[in-house]
């Protein structure tokens, strides 16, 4: 995790004490349902919760392990120091794994949640926006070149829209992770039953694994970092179109530039859209992330430990990022400086081109075939484009009216009609609403 | 797709004409809901049926689109070569993207099918497995070292488990991509309207995008193979998990050799785990095709073309290869030679070093404190371990026996007790019933 | 391998009959070698040529397979069915990565003499266009804002040292591949010799690999897909910067549009950056290859042959997108149309602020501080960046030289100096024959 | 960076401090070089490097970023503030990428140093292994089974080599990025020149970029991040065998386990291969940091920021893991406990199948051909496989001397020659030496 990107809530989330903190919920849950099975004496669980909760020193912690090269063991061994003779009836009948694996079910469960409140401030900055947009007339864009008209406030709501399945792709991928297992050694509950394992673990809010080795099954988490990976493509979506649109020969939308704030060393001028680069580059590593984690899952027999070394890195990296990400993404979206003057004289620029499809249809009406349709109006077409830069050159709606062929088929109206920019536009509110419908779900 | 791990069924599914039949399908859909709202005259999509229908050239249209540069332009082309007139109704208002998403949406959800059927034969196997191995003794191993006792059964409970959740992940992974959108250029309706997109997509299976841009959003088609490439692990663990079983010093099972099979050019005496490493092979290739498809999803604008060659090469190629791995998967496990009585052998290798946990136990309850106790068995534990090779060496019973300190603290009845198997596998029955309880959901 | 993607040559190279007919050089190379040693009669290999070499059949082999299982071993059946009973010298003491290997070094390295032949095409392409625009005035961009005059030469020269340095990796790449190895079952030469496998490997070109298992070591090969992989980003950035470059608000280039050319089966307007976008997505896939390639390194013991399901897709795969991808850019290159008044118009808009850095070292000349003199500057920069609409606004040139505190600091010569754009361009000339300067190396 | 898996010396390498401290460098030689060519007044550098050099004060350079959101400006900023007015001349012409690129590859170029000095005491300890067990029997393994006889040593020499390969690899990359620029804005020396850059990054011992965009081209940097991968895997080679070689059925080496370890919080008797999981674990991250830098190579225009993030992340987690990766696997190797008696045990379990190859050759001289004698000897070598537990069955060389078809063809002293271990190992040493040959190199 760096500081630069992580938020204290996370870095608090993924520090040494507060694992160990975990680890000591989970053993006082499995050893309260063991009290309750009559195997711990009773009164274990409260004795060691007054003697050790709040006090777990992880520097001795980790010194212990310098010795023992075990971190569990080390973590028993001071939880002994603290508690004294009591402390034997922790971790009863149990392996360190069904300590580590359900406190990193914790842990990955409340960094969830995190990433989950982040998403929706950024899915609430989304939605604002496609309603504040809902009529801000704008240049649909396919691969780069104008199309078709649009409004801006559907660019907004396709975000919406996907970070909303994002967030549900998440959602479940939660559930998945949010496993446990108190089952030993190899997950035969030799030492133990599927009664204390389900006790144990619903004290903390967590389900047992249906087939446990000696881990909980490491696909749930590769499904997990799947579901972050992808919500860095949600986001970085949203940032690469506000690169686009801030782009200075586009300018229809731009991050907000802070009092004080500079953009380059050198050249005083400018104002760039870092906050969107920044985003691009984290989603990058969310999928190599992801990555990592899809190879942890085929592990030895009943387990090797070599899905420990990614998970001690990626759990923090990836849950870290991911939070900060929605959250930078959503103060970008509420910061953004929409300029739809600039999106209207950018509309303008392209003379009516973006009506081909209506008079081409409309010549077709006329029972024209398509294709010959087609290249009648692209005759045109790709002439007024190529005279753009002329002063003077007519208008693609002048060129078609002109057009013997064309006005033998289409009256002035019937041209009209085919540049008619409300008719083009009349389903957007309907789209946005429809996007907007799941908004208090 | 190559021949080699490809079925038919998948390589036909993936074929030019099959494609061009799946835009016509769309197309005709499209057109009979245009007719029901009145826009194209009443007759047009039986028209282009009955004279289109079976009859396209999948080589013809190639010519066209040396031409035209453009794929659903040239199909459209030669529609209309085979249909006259009428064809110009066809296409109506549309974009060449409402045409190819839907149609990759049908033909992603019929691989899809075919690779879930697969999976289920995987699931009986492995079922049948779990179910015949519910009482076979084997040494249940971490980090590739004999951990405690546990029964083979349990192996593929898990990987049946395993399975499910893949399967689980599939079946809403080809849900998100059962999406079309029948909306125009940029998305608009700007020729159509929601009702038009909502009936012609309701012919033939599929719902409407939220918000569509040119495209269909790719988010979904991420999910999509990265629920494929979460498949791929889960074969990858139980191939991997064979090719240990089968290692010469293991041998507890091996592959099928049918008769006339040679293990190698150069040594008549080999029998390899082959299918497994294939397996394992292809688990790579799934991922990695994830991982471009991850790529994918962040386009410009309203789109741009670039997940085009993407998915030209990853919807068959991953495809096919799932459907594939998962059924050479199922051959592989109902082929599976399980050798018990070698599981039994290797068992009693470790003579009985699995059961120091219940003495440690034992001594525990006794009131040692654990890492005491931990000590005084490990010390054992090692020795007997170091002694291995020795003949006449005494065993981890005998030894824990003679220590006058465990001795003194359990009775000769209290080690029977902490060297009892049955005990140790008392759940595993329990545990198998419980995975396979969703066998016929 | 997919027929859109892929040169006829590359796919002939990767053909079964192809393939076959590799190994059958092996086995001669070999099998001469062992002649000259004296362990196999003289005369075998030129009455194996004569019988086999041009005569294999793909079919039969396959059939042979289907019963063996093993592609050498049906192979060679093959072979002693065309020649009789001399077959027998062949593949002596040999296994059958033995021929693999060295026949998929042969090939490898084939298809890298396509790639970089390509390569070659490409670069050309990209010093004419560099050395085409050495004066071509364009505004140099980052973060997609426009930053400070260049010329459109630097970009191609850029690109043209770019695809130089990829192809110093391949090469690099196609030596290491270029590996064999004649060392029997396990590397150990049990039935050869370091000298026969040194000569059968020389005799096809090949050297020996230092400490062969049963194979070749596969770092090679993990390096060979990845240096594919850069070339497919050193691609991808030009094919990027052409997507910029042509979209709808820059104009300055675009790809050449052939007569017939169709952009959008609804929208006649549209003339599309498709190649680029398509050799974007393509160096998605070559990523994703690389990505496999390296999973393929740490095999089991001696080998497993789990690589071998990756390299028969990614060998034909990778090579023969790249082949492609490298002649495509080439054509995109030398077909791109320049578009130099458009970028003098882009230029225009910025009035002049891309001065600004050469206004704020004048006045830090004058003994300012560099944060002061950045601000006084900057103010003036935002302030015509923000008016950049309004007729009539005061430029930025105006505006400095109105400014009390810079005029009592810059006369109008100074802030002429600083204004100066054959000062800002006087090194292109330079950088770009830096860059060129390797060409007919 | 985590503690666990970073050494202090890559964790202070990558420091806030070392890294305000290396920009200062490159500052200072701009400065140098700036003074050396009259364009920033004589004794600057010597009195900004008198004033600031060892002062820098990490906290408060990120007070000042919060506010300008400029790293380098905000560097800048403080330098002025313990240097005073002379400041203003530091940075001239130049832009942040200028100091920053340089700055990164100084620090990239040190960390590869610290990585190749781990690398080569992992070589040391390799070659040292491989040299003495050059002559320790052991069965070559291949997909898991018994092969054919080898020597210990081979399989270190094998790693040796590849070690070796990696390394040359790296060397390679670190060359690739020991590049930097001071060109200014857009790498056109507006207010520089070629000879300043030259003489600026020579004193840091750096070459200029060939044609720089505002930026050092980053294809340089995912070519050092896949050399870091490569590096991974050929760790994971040799971390992969010794968990094979340690499993508790082949036994044949094992890592060393220290007083006071412990293997298992559950078992007592546990001794884990836990060194080279999570060596396997990390080579994971590795790959997946080189994806995502070859996602950063395809910038927009003249650069855009979002590689920065990635580099931030995996400049230091990358270098940091290599570093302790290598390092961690020569003291793995240098304390492996290798067991020559336990290899020579599993050796003699085959009953020598593994001379099938041979007595097939044998029976190939005598006439027949290999397909007539590879069934011969497979009828008996997968006969004696499937009696191998049974006592008393007949050895594989018995097999053979009793088959009438196979006396009627060899002797008992043919058959002897077949199963002379001799013979198979005789160029063990030969391929050892030219392994290590380049050990002083």
């Amino acid at each position: 995790m760096i500081e630069r990107y992580t938020r204290p809530a996370l870095a608090q989330l993924w520090s040494d004490t507060r694992r160990y903190e975990t680890w000591l919920t989970v053993e006082l849950a499995a050893c309260q349902a063991m009290e309750e099975a009559a195997i711990v004496p009773a009164g274990t669980a409260a004795e060691v919760r007054a003697k050790a909760e709040g006090k777990l020193d992880a520097q001795r912690i980790l010194e212990h392990e310098k010795r023992t090269r075990h971190d569990v063991i080390a973590f028993l061994t001071h939880v002994e120091e603290l508690v004294g003779p009591s402390a034997r009836w922790l971790h009863w009948g149990m392996t360190s794994s069904d300590v580590l694996d359900a406190a990193f079910a914790l842990l990955l469960r409340e960094a969830a949640d995190n990433v989950l409140a982040g998403v929706d401030q950024l899915r609430a900055a989304l939605a604002s926006k496609a309603d504040e947009h809902r009529e801000t007339l704008m240049i649909g864009r396919s691969h780069g070149m104008h199309a078709e008209p649009m409004v801006a406030g559907l660019a907004f709501a396709g975000f919406y829209a996907e970070v909303g399945r994002a967030r549900q792709a998440l959602v479940a991928a939660r559930d998945e992770v949010s496993v446990g297992k108190i089952a030993g050694a190899v997950g035969t509950y030799a030492n133990l039953s599927p009664a204390i394992e389900s006790r144990a673990l619903g004290l903390v809010g967590l389900r047992p694994e249906t087939v446990a080795t000696q881990i909980v099954a490491r696909d749930r988490h590769a499904g997990f970092f799947a579901a972050l990976a992808r919500l860095g493509t949600a986001v970085e979506r949203i940032a690469m179109t506000v690169r686009h649109w801030q782009r200075t020969e586009v300018g229809e939308a731009r991050e907000a530039f802070g009092a004080g704030q500079k953009g380059s060393s050198a050249m005083p001028h400018k104002k760039n859209p870092i906050l969107s680069e920044n985003l691009c580059g984290l989603a990058r590593l969310l999928r190599a992330y992801a990555g990592a984690a899809f190879e942890d899952v085929a592990l030895w027999h009943e387990r090797d430990i070599s899905h420990s070394s990614v998970e001690r890195v990626i759990g923090p990296d990836a849950t870290g990022m991911a939070d900060f990400m929605v959250r930078r993404a959503a103060e970008l979206v509420l910061g953004l400086v929409v300029d739809p003057e600039q999106m209207r004289m950018n509309f303008a620029r392209s003379g009516g081109l973006y009506f081909s499809e209506g008079v081409m249809l409309a010549l077709v009406r006329t029972g024209l075939s398509r294709q010959k349709a087609y290249e009648m109006v692209q005759k045109h077409a790709l002439a007024v484009a190529g005279e753009a830069a002329e002063a003077g050159a007519p208008s693609f709606r002048a060129r078609l009216g002109s057009d013997p062929e064309i006005a033998a088929r289409l009256s002035p109206d019937d041209l009209d009609l085919a540049f008619d920019l409300r008719h083009h536009l009349r389903w957007s509110k309907t789209i946005i609403d429809r996007a907007l419908g799941d908004l208090h779900t």
